[in-house]
C-alpha cells in the first residue's frame, strides 16, 4: 500500500493507494483511526451496485457497525435539497457524534458527503472512498466540499478535510471512457503545474494510460495524488500556493458556466480551459511557445472532447463574476515551463476573447464530437 | 465602551458592550475590522422596523456599503429552507469574498446568519448585533451556529467565531418582558456556575434588573459576557469545561423537545432545568440544600412560567437521545456551591424522575402561568 501525507497538523491524514484496496476498507478505517463505533456510508445507486459488495464485506470483516445510504448522483443533485435530506436519513440511521461518514463515489458523492458531514451535528469525521480518476487524483483530497446554488456554482460549502482517504485505482474498472479521459486532464494538469516527470512519463505512455494499464496507471495516479497532497499540505485554503491547482480552471469553468453545466464534464471543460491557458500565456510571452504546443497537444491527443461553441464575451463575462475573481480582475495560472507556473493578473480581454477563438477553431477540426 | 476580549489565537475577538453602541456600529466595525467594503445585514422584519435606523446610519456614516436582507423570525423557520433562500438573496445582493455578514437580531437570527455566513463561498466573516437578552449574554458569542432538521433540534451547523460581537442594552427596551425574562435566566446561569458576585447582586437587586435599570442591567450583562467569553476562550469546542454551560439545559432542552418547542420559550425551559438540576444535585449529595434552596428561589422570584405538564418518562427518554448524550448516558452539570459545579455521569434515571415531578409540583404552586 502506498502511503501519501497531507501535513496539516492536527488535520493531517493519509492517502492510501493500492489496487484492490476497497476489500481491505475496514481494516485501514480500523487501523487509521481507532475505535469506530459505527459508519454510515454515502454513496450512488449505481456505485452501491456495482462495488458495495467488497467494501460492505470489509466493514463487516472489521467488526464495523454500518448503514449504507444511497443519494442520487450527478451535478444537478448537488444542492441543499439533497443536503438535507441526506441529514435525515443520517438522524433516522441514528448517526451521532461517534459516528464517521465514508463518502463512496465520484466527486460528487465525495462533495455532497463531505459537506454533510461537515455540518452535522456541527461535524462528523469523514473518510474519502472515490470511485471515479478525478476524484481519486483530485477531489477526494484537501477538504473542499460543498454543493450548487440554483443561483450559481459550488457557492455552498466547507473546508473539511478527511481523516482517511482510500484509493483502488480497480474500481475504475467500471468507469465509461468519457468519465475516465475527464480525469485524465486532471492528471495532466498536476504534470504541467508542479511534475514535469509525470507530464513525460504521459507524453510517453499515453497509450498505455487509455487503455488503464495497471501500472501505469498506477504510476499516474500516485504521482498527481503527491502533487495536491504537496500544494495542500504547504497551503490549506485558498492562498497563493492553492492557486496553481486553479491552471486551466478559470475557462474550464466559465466553459461550464456559459454551457449550463449539460456540455462539459467538469474535466472535459478543465482540458478546454489548459488549451486556452496555453495559448493566453503564449500571447503573454509567458509560455514558451514550445510548452504551450506540448500542452495543446497532449490534451488532443486523449481523444474526443464536447466541442466548443459559446461566444468569448460570454466567457468574458463569467470569468469576471468567478468566486476567486476578486474586484473583477481575474488571475491567470500559466506555465512559465512544464512543471513551473506563475499567476499573472495582466491578462486583458482581448486575450481571452482571443484564446476562446482558438479553442472554438480547434475543436472543429479535432476529432472532437 | 466596554471591551471583553474572547482568546482564541488567531480566532480571537472583542466583545463590545456600551449604551448606544448601535449608532457607533460602522464606525467599530471599521476600527477592529479595518477594510470592509460592504455588508450584508441579515435581520428579522420587527427588528428592521424597530432598529435598523441608527444601525444604517452608523454603516453609512462610515462609508460601508450595505444590504439588508430580512429573515422571517422565530424557531420554526430556523431551518435549511430558511438558509437557502437568505443565500440565494446573498447571491443577488452581489455578496462575494470581500463581503461582511451582520447578524442584527435574537438567537435565531443569530444562528441562521451565522451559519449562512460560514458556508457562503465557505465562509463569510460576521459580526454579531444580538438584540435579545438572551443572544446578547450567550448565542452571540462563542460561534455555535446553526439550524433545525424535522427530524431534530439543532442537528445542523458550523462552528464560526465571529470577528467582532457588539452589544447594545438599549435596544433590550423594545423586547416583551416575557423574552427579558427568559434571557435572564441565562444570566442566572452564568452566576451560578462561575460567578458567585453576580449571582449575590441579582438576589440583592433582582426588582432593579427586572425594571430594566440601566446601571444594574449594564452589570449584569457585564458579568455574563464575561463568563461565557471566559468559557469559550478556554475550550472553543464541546470539551469539559464548555459543558458547564450546560448547566439547566440537559432537562431543560428534554422539556422543549417534549412540548415540541411550543411551550416555553429556550430561557423558560433553561429556568425549569436548573430548578431540576440543584433538585438532582442535592438528591445525589453533590448540591447542599442551601444552594439548591437558593437556585430555586431566585428563578421563582423572576415571574411567571409557563407551567411544566409532561410525562417525566418522556423527559427522560429525550435526555437519552440528545446529542450531546453519548452512549445513552446524560451528563448533569451541577453546583457545589455558588459559582463552581462539577459534571457527574452518575444520576439515576429515578432521581430524573423525581425532578421533574418536583418542577411540575412546583408550577402549579406558584405564580406560573
Amino acid at each position: 500500500v502506498k502511503k501519501i501525507p497531507v501535513n496539516l497538523g492536527p488535520a493531517s491524514y493519509q492517502v492510501l493507494i493500492a489496487n484492490g484496496l476497497l476489500r481491505h476498507a475496514g481494516a485501514s478505517i480500523r487501523q487509521h483511526m481507532g475505535d469506530t463505533a459505527r459508519c454510515i456510508v454515502v454513496t450512488a445507486p449505481c456505485i452501491a451496485r456495482l462495488w458495495r459488495k467488497p467494501l460492505a464485506s470489509s466493514l463487516k470483516a472489521a467488526k464495523i457497525n454500518f448503514d449504507v445510504i444511497t443519494i442520487p448522483d450527478g451535478e444537478k443533485h448537488k444542492n441543499l435539497a439533497t443536503i438535507e435530506t441526506l441529514l435525515k436519513k443520517m438522524t433516522i440511521a441514528g448517526a451521532d457524534r461517534g459516528s464517521v461518514v465514508i463518502a463512496f463515489g465520484g466527486g460528487v458523492i465525495g462533495d455532497v458527503a463531505g459537506f454533510a458531514a461537515s455540518i452535522y451535528m456541527r461535524g462528523l469525521p469523514i473518510v474519502q472512498v472515490p470511485t471515479t480518476l478525478l476524484a481519486q487524483v483530485d477531489a477526494a483530497i484537501g477538504g473542499k466540499t460543498g454543493v450548487n446554488l440554483s443561483t450559481g456554482k459550488n457557492l455552498v460549502g466547507a473546508f473539511h478535510q478527511p481523516k482517511l482517504v482510500l484509493i483502488d485505482p480497480n474500481v475504475l474498472e467500471t468507469l465509461s471512457d468519457r468519465e475516465f479521459r475527464a480525469g485524465l486532464f486532471e492528471v495532466i494538469k498536476c504534470g504541467v503545474i508542479r511534475d514535469a516527470k509525470l507530464f513525460e512519463e504521459l507524453e510517453r505512455n499515453l497509450p498505455k494510460v487509455l487503455a488503464r494499464d495497471a501500472s501505469t496507471l498506477m504510476r499516474a495516479i500516485e504521482a498527481s495524488v503527491t502533487v495536491k497532497a504537496d500544494v495542500v499540505s504547504q497551503d490549506e485554503r485558498e492562498g497563493d500556493l492553492r492557486r496553481i491547482l486553479n491552471f486551466g480552471h478559470t475557462v474550464g469553468h466559465a466553459l461550464e458556466a456559459a454551457t449550463n453545466y449539460k456540455t462539459f464534464l467538469h474535466g472535459e471543460a478543465v482540458a478546454w480551459g489548459m488549451v486556452a491557458a496555453a495559448t493566453i500565456g503564449q500571447e503573454a510571452g509567458i509560455t514558451p511557445m514550445s510548452v504551450a504546443g506540448r500542452v495543446r497537444e497532449i490534451v488532443l491527443r486523449c481523444g474526443p472532447l464536447p466541442a466548443v461553441n459559446v461566444r468569448p464575451n460570454d466567457i468574458l463575462k463569467f470569468i469576471q463574476s468567478d468566486k476567486k475573481t476578486l474586484h473583477g480582475i481575474p488571475h491567470f495560472v500559466l506555465p512559465t515551463r512544464i512543471g513551473a507556473t506563475t499567476i499573472s493578473n495582466k491578462i486583458s480581454p482581448a486575450m481571452i476573447r482571443h484564446a476562446v477563438a482558438e479553442i472554438t477553431a480547434l475543436s472543429g477540426k479535432s476529432g472532437a464530437k
